[in-house]
């Protein structure tokens, strides 16, 4: 059959195989070939056993090697001449190492297509209950290497407080060496940056809500001050923080009913 | 059987009935009754009929006023004694009207969970090619009612390209009335503000993208000048916008090989 190849990104959701659409389960089906990647984010409940019953096709996982220092080359010899369909955690082309493989795909002539799924970004919005139109531009924490403190996450919350917007902070991850960022750990990174800056920004006393395991069955919401949050127990990766700008009437009354702040949110109401 | 309530919301994803994710089918198989409402956002190719087989069970469809002057009770009616299911297009809780009826469901002593799904914020963020952290605020292109047309969107493209992020503009819907924005009118509009404002934030030679159909199989993604995108044709709605602000190098990149955004785009790379 002398037909053109094509890769499809297909988006896996946020935490178990079950969080893929059935658009994607139709396109793993009638692949000659199925890829997944699990390392740009985590999918604590993800089984790969289970994930290939519901494809009925072996799964090939492909290590951060594959991808960048390889290439893709073994994604593109399928999809050269057939359908190669390429498994992703969140939404697909969230993740930079995916739009640089989608961009590498039609240069060669490949055709690429997209089956959206569950991302971080929008799941967050919604478990914050804070309005979507009011984030500012979202940042992630990094890790600190040799001590090395990024302050671009401080700078970020502090240009989006200044317009009244809130900030959304993803938190890193290692997979490969089994390390993830936690609210907690975010948070002391945060407060090194304020001891050093003292802008007030992120102080023991700001409010923030921290979020663990959104997208799964059981995620935990939790708004309070920071010297709270040091001290609550989020339990499992993965987190994310949100940093809460000037908020709506509507958006105080979300934050102490769906996240359990405290009632002195409303000060933060213009 | 003497068990809680619950109110389980289920995004149902951008475009058909397949789009909803197997967790969300479990949910909806397992609800004593299945809400669902379609009037926040345009899903082009859903069939209802379908989706009934899908779930294995009738789906009642509220309008707006059921959710807003009726305030969500027969939902309540439904939730405060057994598990209600309430299907929403993309990813619950980015709509308002959603976030309020959850307040208020948890206020009752109602307990609410979320089954996400793909959304259009990252929807459309996958499919410009663009990075999703240098995205700044959002915003929604509205109605010019009796000829009163909103700065905002003006006003927030301007707050962002200072800063060099992106802007993405939702545009604005009207179901029970089947109006919606498309690209062209939504550029009309900005010009419009334009002419008033003369500071050269959205002009003819300003560079934008144009989304039709984000998250069904065949969407159409185009990057040119304004003065090109008028004439364009990007076939059936829904539509959305995005302004680029600064471009790294992989983002110009991504906008030639996967948006035919004219080479002059290399310009916008700081």
């Amino acid at each position: 059959v002398d037909r053109l190849g094509e890769l499809v990104f297909v988006g896996l959701g946020l935490s178990s195989e079950r969080d893929v659409s059935l658009q994607g389960i139709d396109e793993a089906k009638t692949a000659d070939v199925v890829f997944a990647e699990f390392y740009t984010s985590l999918m604590p409940k993800l089984r790969i056993s289970e994930l290939e019953k519901l494809v009925g096709n072996r799964v090939t996982v492909l290590s951060r090697h594959d991808l960048e220092e390889d290439e893709g080359r073994k994604i593109f010899a399928v999809a050269e001449k057939g359908k190669s369909v390429f498994l992703v955690p969140g939404d697909p082309l969230i993740a930079t190492t995916h739009i640089d493989l989608r961009i590498r795909a039609e240069k060669r002539g490949i055709k690429t297509r997209l089956v959206h799924s569950a991302s971080i970004v929008s799941a967050v919005i919604g478990l914050s209950g804070l309005q979507n139109y009011k984030y500012g531009r979202s940042v992630t924490i990094p890790f600190s290497d040799q001590g090395l403190v990024s302050e671009t996450p401080y700078k970020v919350i502090k240009a989006n407080k200044k317009m009244g917007l809130h900030t959304l902070c993803f938190l890193d991850v290692r997979k490969e060496e089994k390390r993830y960022i936690t609210v907690k750990e975010g948070l002391e990174l945060l407060l090194g940056v304020e001891k050093v800056k003292d802008q007030r920004i992120v102080t023991l006393n700001t409010i923030a809500v921290g979020i663990a395991r959104a997208g799964s069955i059981v995620p935990v919401v939790k708004s309070d001050y920071v010297k709270e949050l040091l001290e609550f127990d989020f339990g499992a990766v993965p987190h994310t923080i949100v940093f809460p700008g000037k908020l709506h009437f509507m958006e105080a009354e979300a934050l102490i009913v769906l996240t359990k702040a405290p009632k002195t949110v409303w000060r933060m109401v213009k």
